[in-house]
């Protein structure tokens, strides 16, 4: 059925080293550091694997499609490397469960290593990846997708580990539910797990997912590239490809990280220098970048997108990779119109990170706010 | 294929009563207090349905039989009430996993209310109940039934909570891999869940389960029922029931406790009187009793029994209902054959319960060796 191959898009060595590029930059910090991913994406590359990118638009509306991804906390997937097979097992059993095969594999979350799992596992068991996914960045937690948002119920489950134990979560009584109960069996598997949901018909998957996640992210890599060999400025060429905005430069002074229950959490904070010298910028974490305030006044709020770019090469440190004295620019991009909706905010905006006393004002909004202060200031 | 009726023991209301004395017994103060199992045994049986008992010698080879039981903390299934229907769920949900209907129900442990589950379930499932279990007594662990020591797999099992959560653990790579995931979900969904595992032929239950467990303690009820009725000694008629012996009479003076990791963990101190004044006894725990000591020497070790009985009725006090000033005996009764064997100690002994400091010693063989101490003595 998706076998037209006219349709699909190949996936070389090269779309995969952009890709490592842009994901990371997509994934604010989190997501994982996509470098071991690419690492495995390459191995399977090498061993004649074929890795293949079905178009949004020519997804049947019929199609099973199956979301997955890496779930647990990014700093162990890099210290306990993965067996290699766990997300096919998840595909065979979830198969088995279901007693029908399926027809594609679609992206969890674009941002960090859950880019390259997917191709990973699609090229293993011969599957086109749709260029879409549930995120259009990274965020922690599993019902944080479009998927789940509008209304895809992500049960049956499956979840598999490096240790071969394969947990089928059959039904949840809600998607919190799934999370908490998946969230559980990470934790006692080590912290790391690869987890494939129940199937999403194709003309669910259209209306709903980010789309062009996967070209858009190489497309974003590359453009970090060709500028760091035309010796150009790559953070003004992300801003530029991404319609985002540089708003701040320093040097981080201090990471406060611990692991908490599954997740990284933590607070970085940045001396500015440059056009920001003397201001004290300071970004909230949980497994990815929540919330940049500027001297105590927030900024830019989750879900549009702050990023932390090393501000010579602009590429991007995941929040396990900050340290101090790291000189870095943070960007903030705008996301996707799918999570600012009022039913995408209470999801994915600050009430769903415990952060309810903070109001999501989009980019542009504050933007605007800003020039109306500064021209009420001028007259 | 079992429903020759000669066999099926039918179970009323007044074995039910016995069975809530015996069970208690038999839990060595773990498994939960069965009052509430019994009151819920009690309104399945006046809806008008059948619970009926299969003696084990008429279990036909090939019948698929399916162990369940509670799995959690028990002091917070006496907080929060099931559902009612947690069991059948995980019957329903086992048997569209496997593609096949099972014949009948067995019990995990006989002690606590998990002597009562098997019987609610099977009533509404409309099965009958093999004269067996798993542990002869209760445990605190999974991995610790006879089932899974002579060699059960006993994934894929299903876990049902009062949510309508259902869990599958499809494949584990070691039964303490189960325990550990199982007992992973079970705190994610408060505490207390309902677990069945995967069917046993009975060929192999018939073999390895503990024998008559039903029978043995509806009769060890009636027997304190008859004591109690008749004023005579209750204790002295389970010893002599269960081929026991009195090891300490006193008053509690201390109850550590803790909910630790889903378990009651912690330890009674009792002051001796009668024939043990002057005496400290010590009971160590592990949602059961563990160990008991004199004056600091271990005398009781599990997995036999250790049982608490208030001094006046000779009823069993579970380890969440200890309390300061109870007056108390405490009994030691042989558990059964199939936990000693060098396998099932490694198990069920000290070590599974990481004491392996200590030597398991049997209560016959401490017995001996006091007896030609006394006669040294004496010499």
């Amino acid at each position: 059925m998706l076998s037209r191959q006219g349709d699909l898009i190949s996936i070389g060595e090269e779309e995969i080293e952009a890709l490592e590029i842009g994901a990371a930059i997509l994934g604010t910090g989190g997501g994982g550091n996509p470098y071991i991913g690419k690492l495995r994406a390459l191995q399977v590359l090498r061993e004649g694997r074929k890795m293949r990118i079905l178009p949004l638009q020519a997804l049947p509306d019929d199609a099973k499609v199956v979301a997955l991804g890496g779930i647990g906390a990014p700093l162990i997937s890099h210290e306990r490397i993965k067996e290699g097979r766990e997300g096919l097992r998840c595909i065979r059993a979830l198969e088995e469960r279901l007693g029908f095969k399926i027809d594609a594999i679609a992206c969890e979350e674009i941002g960090g290593q859950n880019a390259m799992e997917p191709l990973i596992v699609a090229a293993l068991a011969d599957l086109p990846v749709v260029d879409c996914d549930g995120m259009g960045r990274a965020f922690p937690e599993m019902q944080m997708t479009t998927y789940a948002i509008y209304g895809h119920r992500s049960t049956p489950s499956v979840m598999c580990d490096l240790h071969g134990n394969v947990v089928i979560f059959d039904h949840a009584a809600s998607e919190l539910w799934h999370e908490r109960l998946a969230r559980a069996c990470v934790i006692a598997q080590g912290g790391a797990s690869t987890l494939a949901s129940a199937p999403m018909p194709g003309v669910f998957v259209k209306r709903f997912a980010i789309p062009d996640s996967y070209t858009k992210a190489i497309s974003l890599g590359r453009t970090v590239r060709e500028a760091q060999s035309q010796n150009k400025d790559p953070v003004e060429a992300i801003c530029n490809f991404e319609n985002g905005q540089l708003v701040f430069t320093g040097k981080i002074s201090d990471v406060k990280r611990e692991l908490k229950g599954g997740f990284v959490a933590g607070e970085a904070a940045i001396d500015g220098f440059d056009d920001f010298d003397g201001d004290l910028g300071s970004i909230l974490i949980q497994n990815e970048n929540l919330v940049f305030s500027r001297n105590g006044r927030t900024e830019v709020i989750v879900p549009d997108l702050i990023v932390i770019l090393d501000i010579d090469t602009g590429e991007a440190i995941t929040t396990e990779m900050l340290r101090y004295g790291q000189r870095i620019s943070v960007l903030a991009l705008p996301c996707h119109p799918l999570l600012r909706t009022p039913e995408a905010l209470k999801v994915v905006g600050p009430p769903g990170f415990g952060l309810g006393h903070l109001n999501y004002l989009s980019l542009e909004e504050a933007g605007d706010q800003q020039d109306s202060a500064k021209k009420g200031a001028r007259q």
